[in-house]
């Protein structure tokens, strides 16, 4: 195929998961290198977000967005830079986010979420995905509109070593509530607990992990951001304060079991504490501009105030992508997982 | 007991129910006539309510209340008439409602959700359990708290032709909401449809009627009212829209399953279709005070208008009551069911 010609690689959904995501569910294929058309323009990849979603997308059934179709190229979020262009809005050069593909080069119009990356100079650009975009902005906007936290309440993160639960954790302090997180190992308890400051961590998979949770949060639960559904769902449900608000964020625990998903038994406990469950979708929020912003300005200046962290597992090649997003559900991942594709270019 | 001196008759919890409330959970006895102390009043009970939530109030476990304990009177929503009082906010003769017991005669100091009845003397005292109260004011918080709804959106209603979910079904209509119903038998959809103006009603007990709701919800669901849980609460989940908004007023298809309930696996819809599931109580309303007196100026007008309707089911005799209460279980109810204790006195 190649023949000194330029070539693309791209990941192609070759089948769909049973279970977790596996490797042999994707492959890798070459292809001409793609020309971008009118008012288009080529976007080399530079890191290649892999995230618990992609397992929603590969299900036979549409979920907050449709399914990747057999065949076809797996959707990421990505981010890249422009390096033939033929559109004025963004020009050779320009770094952008956006929802395209799991490949080495993507032609976009500038639709599906594709936006030029205007980052304080201070901030390296993978942070972009440690503290914006999917990640810290869908804790941001999950806490701020949905959970409404007041200063001493409890609240509890799900999924809390993760990418977006361990950004949700240290907007929680900053908002002054008591923080409780709940993470898969003893290793990612101590980092969320010593590292993020959250005031207790429970590891769910010990045995009396729901009798732990309870004493941990001695005042009840006021709010919880929840990434994990299932169990995790269910005993916090148990835990609830008059009133509370419950944001559902994921339910990692649930994507690999398609039709056979289980509810929390204890759901009803909404009608005994007046309280409330509501999912959502950052790229929601991308329609409000200026509150868009601002979410940006906040993450930006508790980051350069030493109040936020972020970690990056970052997986070297695109050829690595089937196997590396194993790791987001068997537990061996911490903080933000990327492929890196290409080298930065020199920023300006 | 009686010795010519005059008693007072009650039902008390003699046994936690199994499933479904029974009548050899509650004992009938009689006791002497209670005398008020200081600051109390007697009440005459005229109407006992009895209503599913009761179910719950059986539970060992608390729920909203705290559970009734065996041996206690069993608690209920009354209407009486005061009749020897040492309370001043309470005279002699006055019509009070509030959260009592199964008797013939209580004793309060005006605490217990207890108020004087106000009400437009065009309307019938029973009017009260059938517009107001813990029924009327139940369906008039759940959606214009909850729900929010729009003119021209589709709105559902679980238990339709109960007595919540039947005022639910006709302000959705007022609101300028296409409303399908769903109830258990063909009789009650022929009077939700006929009498009460859903634009469509399915009967649950039909073998497809998933799929027959489905089809009576062509553009989807954005609110739902839901009495029931379950089985109603998961099909209605996969039908609703973006940002659809459930009211959980009530579960009564969990109610007698203590350990058993079952929670519905398509939950995590709410993420997909960033939509909210909240529980709500009708008490906590009655703080507000502005809002409560909306409630019933609302209430008053709609039914002096011809714009509602509400449908007793009167049983005659405090005696009747622990039997009365299975109907509301075996889907032989429609309409409010109300125990008759005493005669109305004559209204001034």
């Amino acid at each position: 195929m190649n023949n000194g010609q330029p070539v693309n690689r791209s990941w192609h959904l070759a089948s769909r998961p049973q279970g977790d995501l596996q490797p042999e569910n994707f492959e890798l294929r070459e292809s001409a290198m793609p020309q971008p058309g009118k008012n288009q323009f080529r976007i080399r990849t530079l890191y290649l977000s892999l995230d618990p979603t992609h397992r929603l997308w590969t299900r036979e059934k549409a979920s907050y967005m449709p399914s990747v179709k057999l065949g076809e190229v797996m959707r990421g979020f990505t981010m890249g830079v422009v390096e033939s262009s033929n559109h004025p809005g963004f020009p050779t050069g320009a770094i952008v986010t956006g929802v395209l593909g799991w490949e080495a080069y993507s032609i976009s119009d500038g639709s599906g979420f594709v936006n030029r990356v205007e980052m304080d100079p201070r901030l390296p650009l993978t942070a972009r995905f440690g503290l914006f975009e999917h990640i810290g902005l869908t804790a941001y906007f999950g806490i701020l509109d949905l959970l409404h936290p007041k200063v001493g309440e409890t609240m509890l993160v799900s999924g809390a070593a993760g990418a977006v639960g361990s950004v949700a954790v240290q907007i929680g302090k900053i908002m002054g509530c008591r923080v409780v997180g709940i993470a898969g190992s003893d290793d990612k308890c101590q980092w969320v607990k010593n590292e993020l400051g959250a005031d207790a961590v429970v590891n769910y998979k010990q045995k009396s992990w729901r009798a732990a949770l309870a004493t941990a949060c001695p005042t009840g639960v006021d709010t919880f951001f929840d990434n994990v559904g299932g169990e995790c769902l269910e005993a916090v449900l148990d835990l609830i304060n008059m009133k509370a608000r419950i944001a559902m964020c994921g339910a990692i625990s649930q994507y690999g079991k398609d039709d056979q998903m289980v509810g929390p038994p204890n759901i009803y406990n909404l009608l005994n504490k007046r309280a409330k469950l509501e999912g959502f979708i950052v790229l929601d929020y991308a329609a409000d501009k200026r509150w868009w912003a601002k979410a940006h300005d906040d993450m930006t200046q508790w980051y350069l105030q030493g109040r936020m962290k972020y970690k990056l597992d970052i997986v070297d090649g695109l050829e690595n992508a089937a196997q590396a997003v194993t790791k987001l559900f068997n537990g061996t991942n911490t903080g933000k997982l990327l492929v890196k594709v290409a080298e930065e270019p020199a920023r300006h």
